[in-house]
């Protein structure tokens, strides 16, 4: 499926440059009219810090949008990393099927163009990257309320308790090509950094103990084979199946989730825990950012009780979907008819939250792992420029990581793992000097 | 997908008779190098007993075929409940994957029309159905070792265990399509045996109350509906998606199984499970046609033993090919490195078999009690004729498995199992009179 459709794409493929965009744009009446003016008077720069495609920010008198296209390689390796561009057509649907659900809460297509594996959408502007603005030490008094609506939304309608069974399973078919971005994620975050990998780094000599000890720690490579294994067999939602705080645009006002280009039909932990951990890393993350001590501990609370309130919310939202628009297959109402019926329902209800926050905990600690020991580091981390003080945020995470992975069902709710997070906050590792 | 293979399917879609065979038969080489000799000399019987298709067996001079073809409907049923013709395309797939697997365990497929939604097939001669095999007290030495052969191979060797996490996706998306034969499972295993339902049916008076129980039974409704869901969304492995006794032609040295329409990418337990609650419906069903107390004792334990000699080498055989044949990309090696990593594995390649046994339990209830309260029957009960008598026989097993769905987890072996059916052949329902 996806091979033919790369086949199909690559006969009018060809990467564009910042100068090939206005004559392409203008051509499309969607981004000539969003654009306004002449060709001429449109500004194009390519700003794609991500780590596989290009992204051209245009603007024109009337307005801007944003061009994204996938390039037939990882851009963070290089060509010897080869990367379908068929992800563009699953990044392209998966927008388009957020944006029934959540409209608003994604950014909107104006464009797509299969051959060239490119998608033209509004700019988002003046959004930033919500992990620069964690960092910054901006509170966003919206964003609570808008990842756990995403969350909820988009993981409950496209679930069996919202969809036909028929239609899901097109839906599972739908996605099962874009499985070279599955496949990232399962060795990236599943395999590589519990193994020698030459992808891995870490900080350097600190983290060397730590990281020898994940290698030979086999607890934590059961726990993470027992993700890795619903990673790949558990077809429970449309995920985004990239969630951290890197995908996420905000200002003040607005909220943007974007990039689903990992989209496909998994664990619906994958997407709740993903945040979770970004969200944990920022906290661990904030002292070594401190120029006096104490400096960064009102905000850290703030992220600490974001995390707090996104799950929470999450689970409200879920369970009022659940309660008001369970129109799929699973837990057929007619099973739970009348008060007693509904009752017991909840019962179950609350039973399933509980098992999918026990994934997202798992998720949430293989998610910090992998990004201290593995390829892909944040910037939350790495922006810490002494080594050293660095490693002990990192070391932090990593202890509380493991534990969420191994110990997932340990943790009832999430005021435990914030609690666990203020605990690891204040142990400080041998080699803090 | 099933829509567009139904579409192309239509235009040159007849359903055949008898006497269109020896024509039809003729024009293609293989069905005509099987039987040999003029077509004028071929006999041709139609003789489907089954629920959903036509069976022609026709025998010439050389040897005979069985031709299966697909009608639009159930024929159980007739023209008011369609049924897609495309169920013969991924029952053709799945015979085809399972030669390769299991060469000998199904029958060699000789010619597919996709058009006519037909297969010719190698007559299984003098091969019976192991259902009718047993209820007339027939032993199959080589039963248990075939069955649990034919189910470690397909689950394992189809499973992320033995497959990249590509294929296997291609894979899921390959039988996607059969959604409507996924949906008779999903109705009439997990959902009307539990409410009033206009095809339910079951031995009346005496089972009425029991009906009535289940129907207002909220933790068989749960749990009943916890296995629905992971039908629903869980990917394991493709399934025979229908492996009862009836879905098994024997001779005293040869099993093959047949029928695999209902194929999937679905949960392993089950069709373990579909194995083993037919077993417990023959040993339950066995009292019902003794014509002398006791008459059928030593074949009761003969079918209890099978069941447990199949769950034993079921779990031996899947064991032994992780052990030798793991090239999927779950439970990577690399994590389990070293004698202290296989180790390690083992342990863990335990648990996964303790779970599977969890699901296949349960699976074994919902079966259970669907043919005894639902629509499709077991001829185990069925052909005792005297209602009161039956009705003692059913009773006993709707008791079993409802233990079995409920509390699946309590049963930590097959010997548990296999001794709660013994304890619950003593026990004498109210109306046994």
């Amino acid at each position: 499926m996806e091979g033919s459709r790369d086949t199909a794409i690559s006969g009018r493929y060809r990467r564009l440059a910042e100068a090939d965009l206005p004559a392409y744009l203008a051509g499309i009446a969607a981004t000539r009219e969003r654009l306004g003016g002449a060709p001429s008077q449109w500004s194009v720069t390519e700003v794609g810090d991500g780590n596989l495609n290009l992204v051209f920010i245009v603007k024109g008198p009337a307005g801007g949008i944003a061009v994204k296209q996938a390039l037939p390689f990882v851009r963070l390796v290089g060509e010897s990393w080869p990367l379908p561009l068929s992800r563009a057509h699953y990044e392209h649907l998966a927008l388009s099927r957020q944006w029934e659900i959540v409209p608003g809460l994604v950014p909107a297509v104006l464009h797509y163009d299969a051959a060239l594996a490119l998608t033209a959408m509004e700019l988002l502007e003046p959004h930033i990257i919500l992990r620069r603005g964690l960092i910054a030490g901006t509170r966003y008094p919206r964003l609570a309320n808008d990842i756990a609506r995403f969350q909820a939304r988009t993981l409950f309608l496209t679930s069996d308790l919202a969809l036909g069974a028929a239609e899901k399973k097109a839906r599972i078919a739908e996605f099962a090509g874009n499985h070279a971005l599955c496949k990232i994620t399962e060795d990236l975050v599943f395999t590589d950094p519990y193994r020698v990998a030459e992808q891995n780094h870490w900080t350097q000599p600190f983290l060397d103990p730590i990281a020898a000890e994940f290698r030979e720690d086999l607890d934590l490579h059961v726990a993470v084979s027992r993700l890795k294994s619903k990673f790949l067999s558990s077809a429970e939602a449309m995920i985004h199946g990239d969630l951290h705080t890197g995908s996420v645009m905000v200002t003040g006002e607005d909220t943007r989730i974007i990039d689903p280009e990992f989209v496909f039909y998994g664990p619906m932990g994958f997407d709740t825990g993903a945040m979770l951990a970004n969200l944990l890393m920022n906290f661990l993350s904030g002292p070594g950012h401190e120029r006096h001590p104490g400096e960064r501990a009102a905000h850290g609370e703030w992220v600490l009780e974001t995390a707090g309130t996104i799950s929470e919310r999450f689970r409200s939202g879920f369970l009022e979907l659940w309660r008001k628009e369970a129109r799929g297959d699973a837990y057929p109402q007619s099973l739970f008819a009348g008060d007693r019926g509904e009752a017991r329902l909840d019962i179950e209800r609350q039973a399933f939250m509980d098992c999918l926050f026990v994934d997202t905990v798992g998720f949430a600690g293989a998610k910090i792992i992998r990004r201290i020991l593995g390829l892909a580091h944040n910037i939350d981390f790495e922006w810490i420029e002494d080594p050293r003080r660095r490693a002990v945020c990192e070391a932090r995470a990593l202890r509380l990581g493991r534990e969420m992975l191994v110990n997932a069902r340990s943790f009832g709710s999430i005021r435990s793992v914030t609690d666990a997070a203020r605990a690891v906050a204040r142990w400080t590792p041998d080699f803090a000097g």
